[in-house]
């Protein structure tokens, strides 16, 4: 984890015209090259997900519909809360070591874009072993 | 553009259980490396989008929500269509020199990403260039 690596909200170009809203995004305005994408959809009203944290992974979360209520617990902060939603034109940077609950609501649809391949050994499942691993930090 | 690079179907992971579905795709499975994304959405039913080509750019659609009707015309099809789905987990790859139009239904919600940034010198908006192009290529 970089040193000061934190939480933060990063705009994207929007254009709005009489067929639609289009979000933009280019590689170069985000912090790490992309490796991974997951979009998450049909997720029951009011459900949470999420429950875990990585060690090295990075991610940005984009809400597509509806809302998505992000509860947060990292290093550098105790507790913090995002809700995202579309017309805000803003995604959300996750950096390694913050565990994380998602709520969706409205049909809500996130896009995550991640920083790494898929691997099981980059999860924190446990949150007494992210206890630990957040204070030795 | 690619010798034989034609328009084609691309799989990709899915993963559904309780708490919803989720799409999943790495940057080792597709065909170019992306360096920009878009996302449509609140499209007036059964609008259509497109209505160009591209030069040398190359896209992946994904359909997230709903359906997205694709007709395309190219050098190597006089025409072909294609119905995204989001429960058909395929993305469409779709090489330059390809004309589309992209109609919107059920609220449809669509992911595209591109291995350009955005140029306008790269659109062929002029469906009378378009056609000179494909018959020299």
């Amino acid at each position: 984890m970089q040193n000061g690596d934190m939480p933060k909200l990063i705009s994207f170009k929007n254009h709005q015209d009489s067929r639609g809203i289009m979000g933009i995004l280019e590689d170069q305005s985000l912090p790490f090259k992309v490796q991974r994408w997951f979009w998450i959809r049909q997720v029951p009203e009011g459900a949470s997900r999420g429950g875990h944290a990585h060690k090295s992974s990075r991610q940005l979360i984009i809400c597509l519909q509806g809302a998505i209520e992000v509860d947060l617990e990292g290093p550098s902060i105790k507790k913090q809360h995002y809700t995202l939603e579309p017309h805000q034109n803003q995604l959300l940077y996750l950096p390694p070591l913050y565990w994380g609950y998602y709520t969706f609501k409205n049909n809500a649809i996130a896009l995550c874009m991640a920083s790494d391949y898929f691997d099981e050994a980059d999860y924190i499942r446990d949150y007494r072993k992210f206890e630990q691993l957040k204070h030795d930090h």
